[in-house]
Formats: C-alpha cells, structure tokens, sequence
C-alpha cells in the first residue's frame, strides 16, 4: 500500500520515531490521529507502533482533499460559517480524559489557492473557533502530542514541480525522512543526541534572560520584548500530565514568548508563507506597542489582511523562535511550503496564540497570569520566517547591555 | 481514483441515489458518512452530491481493515473494553441537531474470522454500548438515514474466491448496481416505482392485521406473534424529522415487529449469517414464551451463543421481514456474506431491538408503551434468514383464521 517511491523501512523507522519520540507514548494511553487520506501507508506503521507501546485505542480522522475541494465548488454560501463542533467537542473530551495526538501533516499547501479568499477565511475562522477547546489542550501542552509529515502526491508535486510524480514523492520522502533524522542507523538514539544540543541552547538563553532580542538585517530592525517570566525551550519538552515528548518532527528550534505590548520596528519575510493554501510572500510588516500598524505583502496581501483581522491577538506575536542557517533543513535547500520544515530552516516569529509553556512554571499560570506577564491570545498560531545569513540578532539585557546572540545567521 | 474494475458512471449513479433517493438530503442539513477507507471513491462523489443537494458540512469518519488488525495483533488486553465513546457521543449531539447520516458498508465480512472471538465478542459489547445513543436516534428513525455498499476488494474476494482480484471486483460492482437498482436509465424513477410496489405489499398487511405469522418449511415451525398495533413497513419511509428516505439500499423487504413474549416453536437459517467477521451458519434456534431457549450452528456457535449473551433482548425478535424468493438478489444466486444484500434474498427475522416505526402511531409511544406492546429492546439488531422456496407462510387472525400469506417463498 505504500507509495511504490517511499523506502519502506524508513517510513517504518519514521512511524517508530512518532510514537517512542515524538509521543513517547504510554501504556493505556488513548492516541487520536489525524491524518490526510493519501498518508494511509504511514498511518497504519503508527498504529501498530502504537499498539505495541500499548496504546488503549488508536482512532484516527481522516481528511480528503477532494472532499474539501467539492466544499468549495458546489456547498451553499451558509457551509463556509459551519465546522464539525461536535467532533472538537469530543476530541477535547479525549485530551482531557488523558489521549495523546497525533497530527500527520501533508495536505497540498495550495489546495485552495484558487478559491475564493473570502470563503477560506470564514471556514477557517469557524473551524478555528469550534477547535478552540482543543487546541488549547495541545497548546498549553495539557498532554503529550506529535506533528509527522508523510509526502503526498500533492504536496510533492508543489515542492518539485518540474519532476514526474514518483520523482517528486522520492525527493520529497528522503528529505523529509533526513529531516526527521530517520536516515540514521538508530533513529532513537539520533534524536536523543539533538534533543541534548537543543537543551544546552535554551539553557544558555535561560541564563541570560534577556530583557529583548534585537534583529538587523536587510528590511528588518525589529525590536522583540521577552514576556516577563518567558522560558526558552527547545526539542524535547514535558507536558502537564508528566511525559516528555518531542511535538515537532522535525525540530531545529529554541523558542520562547514574546512579550505581546513590547515589539517595535519592522521585519521582513526571508522566506514565503503558505498559508491554508495560499501563498503569502514577501511579507513587510511594522509594529507599534507590540501591534502591527502595517502590513504588506507582495503577494497573498488580501489573505493577510484577512488572518491579521481574525481577532486582536492576531496581530501580536506569540512565540520568537531562533534556529541557525546552517540547520540541515536550510542547508537542503528546499522550500518545503509547510511550515512544520520551513520554520525550521530559519529564525521565525509567530502571529498569535502563545504557548503557556514558555513561562517559567507556565503550568501553574492562570490565564490572567499569564495575560499580565505579556503572553498573547489568539484564535491563530502562524509562524513566518524572518531569518537568513543576513541576519544578526543581539540580546538585549533589562539594563540595556547587549551580547550578540547570532551573527550571519549562526550562534554567535 | 476508482478502481478500474468500477464502472465510474454506475457508481456516480448510485451516489446519486443514495443522496436523492437514500437520503432525501434536504437544504442546510449536515450529513455525517462513515465508510471503509476503500470506499474512497464513492465518499468522494457522495461528499460532491451531498454538497450540490445544498448540504451544509459533510462530515466523513473512515475505518481501515489494517487498523482494526493491528489491534487484535498488536494491543494490550484492556483496549478490547473500550471504544471512542466521546465519538459516538459527538455523533449523537449532531443527529439530534438534525444532521443526516450514511454509512457505506464494504468490508471484509472474514476481517476478524481468525481473531480470539472474546476479544471479539468484548470489543463490539463496548462498542455497542458507547454506539447505543447514537443507534437509538437511528434506530427510532428520528432521522434521515441511508446505507449504500462498496465493492472493496477485501469483501470481493470473499464473494468470488476464484476470480482474480479485479474480475472479482467487477462482479461484485455489477451485483451492487444491479440490486441498488441504478444499472437503469433513471435509477430515481426506478426506485420511485419499486417503493410505490413495496407500499402496496406493506397495505395489504396492514389490512389483515394479523395476530402472528407462521412459518412452516424444513427444520422450521414457527409461529411469530405480531406486536400489538403493529405496523408493517416496506421501501420509503417518513422519519421523525419529516423527511422521506430510502434507509437500506437495496431493500425488498416488508417488515414489522414480532411480539417479543409471543414467539413458540423452532426455526433453521436458509443463509450463512456473516456476523463482524465470522460465519454462522445452519443455526437452528427454539422459542418458548419469545425467548430463545435452545441454539445450534454448524460453524460460528461460539460467536452465535456470544450473541445472545449481549442482554436479554438478544434473546427475542424485533423484526420480521416478508420478501420474495424471486427478489432480483435472489434470483442472483450470489451470497454476499453482507445482510445488507442477503436479508434481501429471502423472508428473516431479526435478534434483538425493534423499531419504533414499526408502530401505529409509534412516533408518539414512549419506550414504555412500546415495550407493553411487545416491542423488544436490546443493544444489538441483527438478522438472518429463514426464508426459501420451500417455506409457506401463513397469516393468523386475531380468531385464529388462517390466510395463506406466501407459498414456495412467492406471495400467496
Ligand atoms: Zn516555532
Ligand atoms: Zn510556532
Ligand atoms: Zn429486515
Ligand atoms: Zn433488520
């Protein structure tokens, strides 16, 4: 049933990384997938995976993107303002009664590129809201959960549009699996090697606690504020009910929160944003008291405007995330058109929604706690990228003193 | 997509059937599909049908054969006592919020033939009770409701064990669009003239009013006691919510409920019953006081006595089904290991609960006064058939005066 381009022992090795790393899920425990239809082959290695780590029940929700297609063509106006509440209700039940999730990512990034904008920004917008339970269970880090990317025709067919498919879905499968860290003899050791260097980063930055980071570079001088009590983090991370797991595969970044009233300046997209199916590229925006007064895009404008209008916390930052040029994703070389790798080839900052994690006991914070020490709230979460060999970023400490944190893109 | 051996415009009929005819889908209304992940397809032309008859959200929940494999082979003991009740609950909430549902059926009928039959047996107990409220507002018809089939190669190759894999999927394609009645220039008005033929059946019935049926033919003597104010049903029928739908495609049947204290004498299968994976065959069952008190079967006993076991309602009839031996699935001499079809081959009764439709009036009865007049309750409902072209039936008035009902499986 695999895709006859997918080296099958390495999507096996990827599925293995999802549940003892990415989950390191636990005996009994629940596991809700979702996963696009066309990663059939990889959803069935990880629910055997997960039961062999002696998952309780594996459920998982499929979705089609022809199914969304013909919502587009041929629904009447009213579906756009619907979504599936009942089903986020349930879900959110199962992250409260103590299931993982898993997330497999590798839809199409421009499946609705031709729809029309309006239509995209009303279901997602609906959809956003009724998930909001449940997202926050993942967002808050309630429970331990994994996002894995599997190479869909589609996606890969945008990736290398100049190749025949089966090329395309190859490339594709190896970079993912070397971004994964699953071309390796001992995937899980691999992963405990770079979970270790993540740890030392966001320890140094820990130590440091800097009052702001300072990024320079060209179309961007922007001063980002540090939430008061922010903790960076990096790789593998504890959740709220105790198990440490790794929600990013792959990951190169540390990151931490912004504090939501304290950007300044501007910044400039080093790297275009696809967006629920749009491209949006070129982005130049400016912030005033940690708002963004300006926005522009050279391309994808109009779908900008629409998730900066989502509600107030979308055009603040959640999360500052720094990630060396030379990561092995920005050394590939490709644009992969989901973020899940792209934010990982390059520093990013995020529109939206904070984690709560990124605060120094962030689990005991309250809501209003954490609102009071500058994190940010939101119905998005979108990253976009800002970093390149261009860049240099200095911490700012609370007296003003600076230390360079990278230069040209690297650790300085 | 389809697969090859599917005629692709056949196929685009029978959704189309399933929404117009099936469903009556109605403007604005939600529709939630459950399917196996072969059935793909025909989710997909569904999902646009659905959408161009005004649907606001169609919702599809697929299951994978591998999946369900994996936890028999791989998951630990305790999983077979739980199912994703949260699911079931959310599906519930949508129903009684007015959606639609359709499921498409498909799968293997042998998936679980090799499995421990406890694990199987404890794993559809949770199942049907996590599922009860969701079966019940289906079950009492408060909503539009359909299931269709799909050719999965899996069920294929069951039904036609000497084809190679494609000539079994097309015959078994054929088979399905020739019984859905949709290998017909106009399949709607097809269905419009079987329904108009299945209601004058359902009529006469009605008119006689009879007290019980018997059956008589090798290995059975039975007589099956009617339910007080029973009423028989057949073809298209209104739900609670005003909507007029085709429930099971195909369907020949005419159908009401037997009189659950009211069933004496003994009865023989004239098909295999394909029961969640496993055969049963040549079960031989004896009623006293309408309880089942002696059980025998050639093969599947264990799963048959398992069966029984579920609750006391297991144990009594909550259908009797009048239909032709001549019916076209009959005369296709192909058994599909799938009641869907088979109980559309000859006349059957059904373990376990009645339906409330299958009352005069029975919109308005409660639970109670169902139960009063002789209406069975139990977390399953399954059936199998009794009928052939050697069983008589009889009508038996309320004075004891017989009428002949249906001689050599033909009506009388
Ligand atoms: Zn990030
Ligand atoms: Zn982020
Ligand atoms: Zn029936
Ligand atoms: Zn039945």
């Amino acid at each position: 049933m695999t895709h006859p381009s997918v080296d099958p022992q390495k999507l096996e090795k990827l599925a293995e990384v999802a549940v003892r790393v990415g989950l390191q899920l636990q005996k009994g425990q629940d596991l809700v997938v979702t996963a696009p239809v066309a990663a059939l082959p990889l959803v069935r290695l990880i629910t055997r995976h997960a039961y062999m780590a002696g998952a309780g029940l594996v459920s998982t929700f499929y979705a089609d993107e022809e199914a969304t297609l013909a919502r587009y063509r041929y629904a009447p106006d009213e579906s756009f303002d619907r979504a599936t509440d009942w089903l986020y209700e349930g879900m959110s039940k199962a992250y409260a009664n103590g299931a993982a999730r898993l997330a497999i990512s590798g839809d199409n990034p421009m499946l609705l590129s031709g729809e029309d904008p309006a239509k995209v920004a009303r279901a997602n917008k609906a959809n956003s809201t009724a998930y909001k339970p449940a997202l926050e269970k993942i967002a808050n880090f309630d429970i331990n959960w994994n996002i894995v990317s599997y190479p869909n025709p589609s996606w890969a067919k945008q990736v290398f549009p100049n190749d025949p498919e089966d090329v395309a879905v190859e490339k594709l499968a190896n970079a993912i699996f070397a971004a994964s860290r699953v071309d390796v003899a001992d995937p899980v050791a691999a992963w405990a090697a770079h979970n270790a260097n993540l740890a030392k980063r966001s320890a140094w930055l820990n130590g440091k606690r800097f009052a702001a980071l300072h990024f320079k570079g060209p179309g961007t001088d922007l001063t980002v504020g540090l939430a008061d009590g922010h903790e960076w983090h990096g790789g593998a991370s504890t959740a709220k009910n105790g198990i440490t797991c790794n929600p990013n595969i792959p990951t190169e970044e540390v990151f931490t929160t912004p504090h939501a009233l304290r950007v300044e300046g501007h910044v400039s997209s080093t790297k275009p944003l696809s967006h629920q199916g749009t491209l949006i590229d070129n982005i130049q925006v400016r912030f005033e008291g940690g708002r963004i007064v300006e926005a522009k895009a050279s391309k994808g404008e109009a779908v900008l405007n629409k998730v900066l209008y989502t509600d107030e916390g979308a055009r603040r930052l959640g999360e500052v995330a720094l990630v060396p040029h030379s990561s092995p994703i920005s050394a590939s070389g490709i644009l992969f058109y989901n973020t899940l790798f792209d934010e990982n080839a390059s520093c990013h900052i995020a529109l939206g929604q904070c984690y709560s994690k990124c605060f120094r006991d962030g689990a005991n914070l309250s809501p209003e706690e954490i609102r009071a020490q500058g994190g940010n709230e939101s119905l998005i979460h979108i990253d976009w990228m800002i970093g390149s060999d261009k860049v240099d970023i200095d911490g700012i400490a609370a007296d003003g003193s600076r230390v360079p944190a990278m230069r040209a893109g690297e650790w300085a």
